[in-house]
C-alpha cells in the first residue's frame, strides 16, 4: 500500500490521491501566513519496483515557475546520498517519474537540512579550538538563533560575517555553511590559520529555524520574508533579523556573505550592492576582486550570468546585502547557488548537491584570503 | 546571557526564571491532554564556567516521584556522549548542580532519541539484506508508523515481535532497538544468521512518534497511554496500537518483547503475564527460561527485583504483554530498563546509557537463541 | 602486462610463468629452514577483465593436502573486504579461476593480518582504560613480542591467558583476537566489565611476528614450529615461547586459549588435553562445560567434529595446551578455526572470514563468563 | 624494563645502551651500501612516566647536520597522531627529552608512511572513477612500483606528472600525495573535475619502496640516490627511475612535480631548472606563475627562501626536475617541504605535519588550475 508522508522536520506536501503508483497527485503547501510555495519534501513508502508518477498538481502556482523548468527532483534512500530523478514540467504540473528500488524513498526540492543536523553542526563546530557560541535570541516558535564566533576580538582585526538560509527552503545555503565552517575551524588548514589570526568570523548558519522546520520556501513563522526586513526589523515579525542586525552594529562589518539559493538560474553567482546610495568605487572594486577570485578558485562559480544590476540609488535597503554595504561601507554580497545544476560545469547525476555546496563554501574561504588585505 | 530552550524534537521544559545561573527555575510541561509529566530535555546556553543550579520546581508533581529519588540527570555537550551530573531531590524540587564547560549544554531525563535519528535507523536497517520495511499507518500527527521485517515468511517459521517506546519518554527503549536491529541484520553474526533462517522478525522501533517529538513522558498526541489500549484500541485515540495489533493478528506471535524504561527501579528486569486467564505452565516455563538465559548472557540483567506478579486472572489485558500472551498463548514480556543505573552492576559516570541499552539489545538476541527451540 | 608480486608483509609466492592470464604458474615458498608450506599471499596486476587461471603447481607438496580439497581461495581488491573465488585442486595443482574486475587484486590462503595492523591493534587496545602493555622480549628477527594485560593483579583474581598465531599462516587467529580484545576492553560491555573486576587477562595477539612478516605457514625465523617447544623452549630456537612460558609461570594460569587455524577440517572446534599425565576430572568437566557454553553461544562452533583424543599419558607436552594444563592443572584449550568454512553453518560468499573470526572471539568471552565461577 | 625496537617497516635505530631511561644511547644506521643517514624511527616500551633522555650519539655524522639544528623530534602513541617533543642538538648528539605517558611510544624523524599504508592508498585511489593503476616494474627488492593514472588519454590533453619520495626518508612527500590524490579523484571537487577533463595525471606516490621499507634516508636497495640517476638510469642500480623515465617518454610531460623534503630549511619552497641548457623564457615565466599561484593559495608556501639558482647550463641533468624540463621543454619543479616547521607560518605543537602536507597537496592542485591554460 502506498503511503506518502511529510510530517517531519522540513516536510512539505499534501496528498490529493495516492491509490496507484502511476497516478499520485500531490500539492505543495503554502508557507504559513503567506502564499509563497515551492519547497517540497516527502517520503514515499510501499512503491518499490513500481513505476511511479508523482504529480505536483499545483506546480503552476509556485513562487518561481521558471524554477521548475529544466529541473530534476532530488531523491534519496539512505537520507545521506541524494541523486536526481527524471522530472518534467508543463507549467502547471511537475511530474517526477521514478521507479524506487527500495521500500521507502525521500523526494525533495533540494537535499534537506534538518534542525537536528543544524544542532549537530553547531555542537561540532562549537567544540573546536578558538570557537565560541551564543544564542542571539529566540525565534517566534521559540527556537534558538545560534551565532558561532571563530577567533577572538582584537585590535585591528577584520569583522567577517556570513549568514545563510534567510529563505529556509534554500537548504544549499546551510550545506555551504558546512564547507565554510569546517574549513575555517580546521586546526591545520593554512589559509584558515592565517585568517583566524587577523579576523573574527561571525556566522549564523541558519537565519530561519522556524521556516526550516515548518518546511517553508521563503518565510519565517509569521510569514515574513526576512530578506526584506533589514531596513526596519521588528521583534514581532522578524526577530531573527533584529538580533543579527543589532550584533552587526556592535561588531562592525568588513565583509558579509548572505548565502542563498536561486530557483531559476542554473549558476552560482553573486549579487552585489550596485544600487546603494553611498556606493564607493572602493566597494565596487572589492566586489569585482572577490568575484574574480572566487571564479579563479572554482569553476563551479562564474561572473557572467546573474541578476541585473540596480542603478545607483535604486537599491532595496531592506535586503541584507544592500543594508550592510550601505551601513558599513564594506563589501557585502548575496551568494546564489542553483537548485538545478551549475550549467557551466554540469554534473548530471547529482546536479548541484550538498558536496558541491560544501566545496563552494571552502572555495569562498580561498577567495576571502585573496582579497583580505584590501578589506579595510 | 543565559538562554534555555526546548523548542526542538523531544524537548520539554518551561522557564520560570533564568536571570542568574545559580537560581534557574524550570517546570516540566504536562503531556498534552493528560497530566503525566517527568520527561525533560532542554539546552542551556551562556553559562560556561558558571556554577549552575537548575531547579525543576514542579518535580513534586511528576508521575513517579520515586523516579527522582537517587537520580542523576543526563548531560551532553556534543549530543552524542551523555554523562551524569550531580542531582538532588527533596520530593518537591529536582536540582541539577553543574558547571558547564562549554557555551551550550543539553540536559535530559535520559539520552534523547530524535525522530530524525529514528528515520536514519529505519533507513539504515531497511537497506540491509533480507529486510523489508512498511508504514503500518499514520499517527494522529500524521507521522509514519514504521515496521521493519527481517527474514522472509515461510512454512514453520517463528514469528518474533519486538516493539519499543509505547511510552515515548522511555528513550532507552529505542537505544535498545539499535542493538537488537544492528545485530539481527549483521550479515556475519552467527546467532543472527541462525535465527534469520528460522524466524521472521517484526520490529516497531518506535510505537509513539507523536509523543516522542512532542517531548511526552507517556502518551501520544491524544493524551492516550498506549499501553492501556491493547484490549480495544481505536483509530481515534490509539491508532498506533490498532494497526500493530491488526498486524500481529495477521502474522501470529510466538515471542514478543515490549521494551520500556522504569522511572523508579534501578534494575533491568522483565515483567511477565502471570495474571492472564489462560496462563499455561508452558508459558511460565518459557518465561523462566528466557529470563534466566538473559541473566546468564549479561550481568546488567537480573531476575530478583521487579514488579510484583499479578495473581492468575487479575492481569490487565489492556497491556501489550498480557494481551499478546493471552491472545497467542505465547511468551510475551515487558522489558524494563532503568532511567537511573543498573545498581547490581553500576557504572557511575554514565549510569544506564545508550551504549548499555544497545548491549542489552544484543544480549536479548542471545537469550532468544537460547530458548528458541521451545517457542512453539 | 601481468605482474605478480609478494614482496610485502606476509607475502608468499614464486612465479614460474606469467606471460598469459590463462596459464599463470606459481609456487609456494617453503618456510625458512623447514619444508612447511601452504600459506600464499600475492598481488596480481594487469589482468582486469581477463579470465585468469592461477595454477599453484607445487600444491601437491604442501603440508596439508587435505587443506586444499574443497577449498576456495580468498581475494580482495580493497585490502579490507575479502571474498572467495572459484578454486579447484587435483592433489597436485591448486587452480584459482577468476576474472578480476580491477587492475590489481590480492589473493591469499586466508585474509592476511600484517604486522602494521598488529601494531595498530596493540596501540589501540593499549590506549584503553585498565590496559597495560609490555614487550616480553625480542624475536630472532628483532621484532617486539607484545603482551597486553587487561585488569590489575589482585587477591583472588583469576589469571586468564590467550595467545594466537604460534603458526603465523593461521591469520584467523589474530582476527579472532580483534573480537576478544575489543570486547574485553569495551567500557560499556556488561560481561567484560564483570570479568575485568575478577580476572587479569594476559594476551599475546601474535606469538610469531617473524613468521608472520616472512609469509610462513608454521614456523618462526629459525624454522621452529613453536607449538612443539613448550616442554623445553630455548632463546636460540624459540624465544617467543621461552618468554611467554616464563611469564605464565610468574602469573599462574587459570584458563588458557591457544588460538589456531586448521587447514583440513571445515569446523570450529576445540582440542583439549585428554592425554596429559595428571588429568583430573575437574579439568575434563571444565573443558566440557566451556565447549558446551561456546556451542550454545554461537552456531559457528560445534563439539562433534575435531581431532581424536589422545589417551591419558600420551599427550605431547611440547604443545602449549598440554603443557599449560599439565603445569597449572587448569583449563587449557587449542581453539581451531577453519581456513575453509564452518560447514555446519556455511556462508558461501566469504567462507570463514575476519568478521566471523571476530564474532567467535566475542562469543569466547561469553563462554568464559559462563564457566568463570568454576575455574579455580 | 626498557625496550627499543626498529624491526618494522621503515624502522631505523641501533641501541648502544638502554639500561636506564635517563641515559639511552642510540645510533642511526647507514643506508645500505652508502653512508647516508639521518632518518630514524623506533619504538620505546617500558618507560611510561619516566623522564627519558634518548641520545642519538652519531648525530654528528648525519648527512645534513643543519637538519638537526633547531629540530624537534616527532612522537606518537597511537600511530596516527604525531606531535613534537623537546629535542636538542650540540652538533654531535641529538637528545630527545621526553616523559612518555603510555607504555609504548614511537619516535621518528618525521611521521612515517609504511608500505602497508602505501598499498592501502593505491587500492583506495585505484577504486575510484576514472582511475587506472599499473605496475611499472619491480624494485631491486622485488616490490611493485605503482603508477596511478587519473583521466583518460585524449587529443590535446595535457600530461601532468607527480612523483614522490625518491628519497624515502622524506615521508612528507607521500603524505603530500594523499592530498594530491584524494582531491584529484574527488567526484564532486570542481577544480578536480575541470582538470580531469583536460589532462591525464600520472602519479607515482612512492618512487622508492625499497628504501622506504628499509628505513633509508636517501637511497634504494642498491645504495643509489635515485635523484642523481635521471641522465642514465640502469635496471641494475636504479630501475625505479628507468621505468618511470621510459613512461614519461611515452606520455610526454607538460608539468612535473617531484616532491621532496628538505632537512635543513624550515620552509616550503620550489626548486626549478634555471641551469638547464635549453631554458626558455616561457618556462621561466611558467615557473614564476606557478610558485606565485601556490604562494597565493597557501601561506604555508613561500617564494623567498630556497636553494640558490644554478646559472644557465650548470644544471645537473641527472636530477629529475632538470632532466624533465630539459627533455620536454616544460614546467618541472622540485617541491621541498620541511622536516622542521614552515617557519613563516609556524605551528609549534605539530611542526610540519601529515595534515599540513596533505593541505599543501590540495593547494598544489589549485596552483596547477591557475596556470593550466599556459602549460603548452
Amino acid at each position: 500500500m502506498i503511503r506518502i508522508s511529510s510530517a517531519f522536520d522540513g516536510g512539505n506536501i499534501e496528498v490529493d490521491k495516492a491509490e496507484s503508483a502511476d497516478d499520485i497527485r500531490l500539492r505543495i503547501r503554502d508557507d504559513k501566513d503567506s502564499n509563497f510555495k515551492q519547497w517540497f519534501y516527502f517520503r514515499l513508502t510501499g512503491a518499490a519496483g513500481q513505476a511511479c508518477a508523482l504529480n505536483i498538481v499545483n506546480a503552476g502556482e509556485v513562487s518561481y515557475k521558471a524554477g521548475f523548468r529544466d529541473y530534476q527532483a532530488c531523491a534519496s534512500y539512505d537520507r545521506e546520498t541524494w541523486f536526481r530523478v527524471p522530472t518534467s514540467y508543463d507549467d502547471s504540473t511537475l511530474t517526477i517519474a521514478h521507479t524506487p528500488e527500495r521500500d521507502s524513498v525521500y523526494y525533495a526540492y533540494f537535499a534537506p537540512y534538518s534542525m537536528e543536523r543544524h544542532a549537530d553542526l553547531v555542537a561540532r563546530i562549537a567544540g573546536r579550538a578558538r570557537v565560541s557560541q551564543e544564542v542571539l535570541g529566540a525565534t517566534l516558535d521559540g527556537q534558538d538563533l545560534d551565532l558561532l564566533t571563530i577567533g577572538e576580538p582584537g585590535e585591528g582585526k577584520r569583522s567577517i560575517w556570513a549568514i545563510a538560509r534567510q529563505h529556509p527552503g534554500e537548504t544549499m545555503a546551510e550545506w555551504w555553511m558546512e564547507g565554510w565552517l569546517e574549513r575555517l575551524t580546521d586546526p591545520a588548514d593554512a589559509v584558515a590559520r592565517a585568517l583566524r589570526d587577523k579576523a573574527v568570523f561571525h556566522v549564523v548558519a541558519n537565519m530561519n529555524p522556524d521556516g526550516s522546520r515548518r518546511g517553508h520556501l521563503r518565510t519565517n513563522a509569521a510569514g515574513t520574508n526576512l530578506n526584506r526586513e533589514w531596513a526596519e526589523p521588528t521583534m514581532e515579525k522578524s526577530p531573527e533579523v533584529f538580533v543579527v542586525r543589532e550584533r552587526m552594529q556592535a561588531t562592525g562589518v568588513d565583509f558579509c556573505l548572505d548565502v542563498h539559493g536561486d530557483e531559476a538560474l542554473p549558476h552560482n553567482f553573486v549579487a552585489g550592492f550596485s544600487g546603494i546610495p553611498s556606493l564607493t568605487q572602493r566597494q565596487s572594486k572589492l566586489l569585482e576582486r572577490y568575484t574574480k577570485a572566487l571564479a579563479a578558485a572554482t569553476p563551479d562559480f562564474q561572473t557572467e550570468k546573474g541578476y541585473p544590476k540596480a542603478p545607483k540609488g535604486k537599491a532595496n535597503l531592506a535586503m541584507c546585502t544592500n543594508w550592510v554595504a550601505e551601513t558599513f561601507g564594506c563589501l557585502a554580497m548575496t551568494l546564489e547557488q542553483p537548485f538545478k545544476d551549475a550549467s557551466d560545469h554540469p554534473l548530471a547525476e547529482t546536479g548541484w548537491s550538498p558536496e558541491r555546496a560544501r566545496g563552494l563554501g571552502r572555495a569562498c574561504v580561498d577567495a576571502l584570503y585573496a582579497v583580505f588585505g584590501g578589506l579595510r
